[in-house]
């Protein structure tokens, strides 16, 4: 495999875009293929099984496009599907909760982190296994958010409704008196000025994005991966494909993206 | 086809379990075969293309457990795929929206006319059209309101939270002096409270989960497929299929349906 081959990035939508964005932030000379399956969004609520069938439909078809690595940047097929993957394709695979698990359990003080995130991801419990693998004694308290989601895709980041919910999903998580907070989804550094003032200055957030990419830079560097040559234009550096219609998926993307989204090809996942 | 088949009746997910209830009441001696495609739910933000392909599948998948007719119960996928389903298979189909179009054709009085639902279901303006073709000078105003599905599915039927989202999704409406509205989404009856509220009592809400019931009790009669002998318990009655895990779903249909679904069986929808 190649140094100059793209890394493949995919999630069940719009929400791995964080993650694609902290790479491009960080390891700004790798080409990227980001795979969004918008037709089958949302994954939060799917089973192990479900999730675990689509990552390898969606690896398959990120292989088409001679992708040097993968990263699976939602957190629900991260928790699901990471080491099942792992066991089925030679090539490096990281996902997006290892890393934010490492960075909580080195960030945490009191040994009392909390996490919110999608049902699938809390119920797994994985976020809990890593980080209690990292420091023992570490106690995690899961919160499950799903409407985070939702009022994100309907661009309500800074909204006093999205306000009260997040009121209501962190009061308990406030009550136990935790120091650090994963954000736990892909979405949920979009509302991260509005999780920081509801848990108080005091409590610090983890972006699994930002450790992704960072482990990511490791991962490439300790494989001899890393792109060494010259790069273009984002036009010519990032692919995007996607398994429904394209338009709201370039909407959003252009919305948190630092360039626009010209091109976004639709293809049948299925297929795969 | 016997008169003892079952009817098919399929959904995104629970959503369509508020038009099964409605068949349940209205049609006691039919039998259902209910599935919900909670492994690739929501439908209301896919492409007409998607949604179409899905039916199709489900449709598939009916027609081995001998279906008499079958019941879209999906405003998105009525809108979308209703037509080339009704091309495609030769037994009686039949959607929401033209019952629910009707129903406000006959209900308004000033020619002013809501809808809401999700974006797929405004957005393909089929409401509007069959409206149309039953009271030409009828004014449809559509607003699509995508977190009252995910707002339902979280169990805030009557929240305050609920209501303020309502009140800034509905205002455009209520300013247009609208005397009808229609609840175009299978979510939206459990908000029936909020919704009635804040349009005002003067405001009609059609259900078209209820006018579809009738339509099909119509066409079965029509057709000679009514169901005239004895029937027996609810639990040997009506069937249900899932494409996700069952353990949501059955929570979710215990909260609305008149008795406890014991049994609900998983299967791989992409199969067919």
């Amino acid at each position: 495999m190649g140094r100059q081959e793209p890394i493949g990035v995919f999630d069940s939508g719009v929400g791995g875009l964080t993650v694609a964005r902290e790479i491009m932030r960080q390891i700004p000379n790798e080409r990227i293929v980001y795979f969004g399956d918008t037709a089958r969004v949302p994954y939060g609520s799917k089973s192990k099984e479900t999730v675990t069938k689509y990552s390898r439909q969606i690896i398959r078809f990120l292989q088409t496009e001679n992708v040097k690595a993968i990263v699976i940047a939602c957190n629900t097929a991260s928790a699901f599907a990471l080491d099942t993957m792992q066991k089925e394709f030679d090539l490096p695979i990281i996902g997006v909760v290892k890393p934010g698990a490492k960075m909580a359990a080195q960030t945490t003080k009191n040994g009392k982190v909390g996490l919110i995130g999608t049902e699938g991801t809390i119920r797994s419990g994985v976020y809990a296994e890593f980080i209690k693998s990292f420091k023992p004694d570490v106690e995690v308290i899961g919160k499950a958010c799903p409407l985070f989601v939702p009022l994100v895709e309907e661009g309500m980041w800074h909204d006093t409704i999205t306000d009260q919910m997040a009121q209501r999903y962190l009061e308990g998580l406030k009550q136990q008196d935790i120091d650090t907070l994963i954000m736990g989804c892909t979405h949920y550094p979009l509302l991260r000025s509005t999780i920081q003032k509801t848990m108080g200055e005091h409590v610090n957030l983890v972006n699994p994005a930002y450790e992704t990419a960072i482990e990511l830079k490791n991962v490439l560097e300790r494989e001899s991966l890393a792109n060494i040559c010259e790069v273009d234009s984002p036009s010519s550096m990032y692919r995007f494909y996607v398994s429904d219609a394209a338009d709201k998926f370039k909407a959003f993307a252009n919305a948190i993206l630092p360039f626009d989204i010209t091109m976004t090809q639709q293809i049948n996942i299925e297929q795969y």
